[in-house]
Formats: structure tokens, sequence, C-alpha cells
């Protein structure tokens, strides 16, 4: 490992441990004013679909995208901290038996599987509104325009016309597989809008110019594409060492990628490709967008 | 029916014919700004869930509210739009196998019979995420202060210490009944704080004084013992007409309400009583809270 990368995967997981804790206090048993009640076992499933050892990638992007455009940090770790219990609440749904019917994740039981599938449902619901909860909250301290933005542009990443629309298409497409510019909508809307918001979140916490919100929100396209070409090769290359077939289980699933539409050269190719272009869009910021420029890299070179 | 019960009804009437135009409108296959697609079939499913023919309480308490202190009609509209797509997502939850396990709803199937359970989760997510992004648009005129306010309200309203709190402790008293401070910690999360909210909401709307806030908040906890109570009353009355005995339903349910616990007598003596307290926490308007009176009439009356 090269002293760069040791530097950025020290910091992503110091920035992990900011928010976990943040996380651990904002889904406390403690009622907040203007709460009836907090109902413990409700409270306790949304702890554990939170705090499951996730790299809290969106969190860091939110926080070093504010950090590159001096936004006030704390702020940023909130926002943060609410983007992961949207994330959150959506792998709990996905996991529910008539979505993907999970039963681990991480190793561990899935939420329906630890507590039940009501208490799953209620969680997911209870972690979405929480969402905005914490970013409006007077504790989060932003301007009322800042707050507006954020929620606006939170609702549509993470709604019909984003993330849960996303889930629709994917569901659709295991009776149906799209075309490309099919696969491309549904990958946009599933998991590369919550990435996009994260990257314009920091922007909009710092007050940023219209120019450097459009850079940071282009930015996020290009990591979410790049994230979700990542786990495109990787399920495959995962596959060739366990099944000895390198497109199989796709296929199998019928599941559209762009990686079995063009192979993996293209998609190598492709990927080295989104972060030369995530890493063009900050050439503007120089040395400052360094953190920024390595999490495109580490977006792409995964290994999980 | 006398005069005033007749004009307070059309105006129920007029106004839940407006708030649905407006939702309408709000579901319609257009695409907006910052939203990806708008996949079909998800679509469909929330404005079925939507456009159900329900009566409306919620969105006319919002618009009633701000009309009595002063507030933009169209902004009041679009926040009580936003209420409603809350009430009906949690209707959708509410429905599910894992839940309820409701095929009817007001005579039609519910979401996840005529669709499938898998779009009846995102439907409600989706409508649930959706509200926040109504509010924080810019077609709703308000200042961004009222925004936030709004947002924190209706969070605080529908989540963990809120509606979707108060569902989970209500799955719970059905394996356990509840003590009556706990029947009563469940009503006021599970219906009364999103009425208490939809009248709170009015104030915010208005840029109200702290007072009047006070006040509209504390006429919508009435208004939500009253609801629940005048719930609770007509589930035995028509268990009456139907079955011949009393008690019969709620006993078996092994589900606790104060009716079940104090009588019907003590119950329909309560319910005057809310209605009182909420009219003289109005008396300070004089003739121009006459609606908001009648409504309170209209939600403790009412016979269905």
């Amino acid at each position: 490992m090269d002293a760069k990368r040791e530097t950025f995967e020290t910091r992503l997981k110091s920035g992990a441990a900011e928010i976990e804790a943040l996380l651990e206090h904002l889904l406390s048993p403690s009622v907040l004013s203007d709460e009836i009640a907090r109902p413990e076992l409700l409270r306790s499933a949304m702890h554990y679909a939170v705090l499951n050892g996730g790299k809290r990638l969106r969190p860091f992007l939110v926080v070093e995208s504010a950090a590159l455009l001096g936004g006030n940090r704390q702020a940023a770790l909130r926002v943060g901290a609410a983007l992961e219990c949207i994330h959150c609440y959506s792998l709990v749904h996905d996991d529910l038996p008539a979505m993907d019917d999970d039963d681990l994740r991480r190793g561990k039981p899935t939420v329906h599987i630890k507590f039940d599938e009501a208490t799953a449902i209620l969680a997911g619901d209870s972690l979405l509104t929480y969402a905005f909860d914490v970013i409006a909250a007077p504790e989060t301290d932003l301007p009322d325009r800042a707050k507006t933005e954020l929620v606006l542009a939170l609702a549509r990443a993470a709604g019909l016309g984003g993330m849960a629309g996303g889930q629709a298409l994917d569901l659709a497409a295991e009776k149906q597989t799209p075309d490309e510019a099919g696969i491309i909508r549904l990958q946009a809307m599933k998991t590369g809008a919550l990435i996009r918001f994260a990257c314009e979140a920091g922007a909009i916490i710092s007050g940023a110019s219209s120019d450097d919100r459009q850079r940071l929100r282009r930015f996020g396209e290009k990591i979410g594409l790049a994230f979700q070409l990542a786990d495109d090769i990787l399920d495959l290359t995962s596959d060739t060492a366990t099944m000895g077939k390198a497109t199989g289980k796709d296929a199998a699933r019928g599941k559209g990628t762009l990686v079995a539409l063009h192979g993996m050269e293209w998609a190598e190719r492709q990927l080295r490709q989104h972060v030369e272009d995530a890493e063009n869009l900050l050439s503007t910021y120089g040395e400052r967008a360094a953190i920024l420029s390595a999490t495109a890299h580490f977006v792409a070179e995964r290994k999980s």
C-alpha cells in the first residue's frame, strides 16, 4: 500500500468513526422535544440497521465535499448522518421478503430476521423520516435556505424519481432485462442519485457558487458511475474465482449490467475513464481536492 | 341537517376537491427537475394509494388553521397535500400482510393486492419522501424559515416519536394489552400526532406568534383525542348493531381502548368535553374560528 493510499484510508476510517459516534447519539433512547416517546423495540431496530459496520462512504463524501468548499464541518457531519439513515433504510426495505429476500447482510441477520417483518418496515420508515428531522433540527447549524435546499435535493435523490424509483426498476429488471439506456437509468437512480446528492450536499452546506455546486454534482455523478461499474466487475470477478466462469451469474439472473453487455475489457477501460473524468472536474481546486480524488480511486479500486 | 352543519359539510367537500386536484397534479407522470425518471408502475401505485376517496380531514385542518391566522392559502394547500401523502403512505404500509394484513380499504383492494407487496412498500416509501419534497419545493411559497419548521414538525409527528412509533406500539398491544397510560400514549402517537401537526402547520404557515402556534397545537391535540374516542365508540356501536353485544369485538381482539376501560357513558361525556375544550381554545378568535369549531363537532359526531 502506498503512502497516499494509506493516508486516504486512515482518513476514511476516522471519518467513519466520527459519523458512527454521531449516529449513536442520534439513535439513543433519549426523547427529543416534540417527540412523544421512543418505543424501545423500534428504536433498537433502527440502531441495529444503522450501526452495521458500513464503510460510510456517502457521509464521507458529504464531509469532504464540504471541507473542499469551506463548509461547516459539524453541519456536514449531521447531513452525512441523515444521508446514512436514508441509505440504511433502503437496505432494510430492499432485504425484505417481498423485495430481495435476504437473510444476511455483512454476515449478520437482516433486520426482519433479527426482529420481525413489521418492525423492519417501520424501522425503515422511521429512518427515512428521521433523515429530514436531522437536517431540519436546530442542532444543524446552517441557514434555513441551505436546509430547504438540502431537504429538496435529498427527497428528489431518494424518492420516486431517484433511489426508490430505481429499486422499482430493479425489481422489474428481474422479469424483463432492460436495454442499455434502461440499465443506465436504473443505476443512475438506484445507486447514483444518493452518491450525487452526497457531493452536491457539500456544496449546499458551504453556500458555494452555482458553478461549484454544478461541478460537485457532476463529480458525484462520475463517482456514482464508477461505484456501480466497480460493483458489477466485482460481481463477475468474484464469480470467476468461485464458479470458474465469467458471465454465468448475471446471465442466470437475467439481470443486465453494462459489463455483461460490453465485456470486461470495455468495463475496465470505462472505469478508468470515469475516475479520470472525476479527477478532471476537480482540477480547478488543485491540491485541496486530493482527498476527493483519492476517493474516486478508492471507489473504483475497492475489493469489496 | 341544520344550516350551519350544511355550510360546514359543503366547505369540507369543496376543500377535499381542491386538495385532490392538487394531488392529481403532484402525482402526474411529468418529471420534476432533479428527478431522473418516474417509473410508471410505481407512480401509478402512489396515485392509487392517494386518490382513494378519503375525507381529507388533515389537509382541511391545515387550510382552515392557516385561514384563521391569515396564512397563504396556496401554500397551505401544498402543505396539506404533503400531509395527506404521509397519511396515505401510513395506510399502505399498515395494510401490508406483515402489519394489519388488510385486503380492502374503503371497499377497494389495498395497494399490495392491486399491485404487489414490493410495489406497496416502495409506493409508501416514495409518498413519505415526496411529502418533504412538496414542502421544500420552490412552488411552496413560504419563507425558508417556515419550511424548515414544517419539515421538522412533520418529521417529528410522523416518525419514531410519533405516528410510526405509534404503529409499533399498536402491534405490540395485540400481544399485550397496554394500561391506561399506554393506551393514551399509543393513540397520541398513532393518530394524534398528525392531526396535531395539521393544526400547528396552519400557524407555522401564517408566521403566527408562539401563543397562536401553541393554541392551535393544543386545539389539534383535542381534535385528535376526540377523533380517536369517536373511532373507538363507532367501533363498539357498529359492533352492537351487527353482533348484538357491546364490548365483544375489542375484548376478543385483546386491544385496549379507553371505551373498553371506562364504558360508553364515560366515553360520550369525555368526547363532549374534548369538543368543548377545543372550542374554548378558539374563543379568543370569535366568529372567525367558526369553521374550525364546526370541524371539532364534525370529528366527534361523524358516523363513519
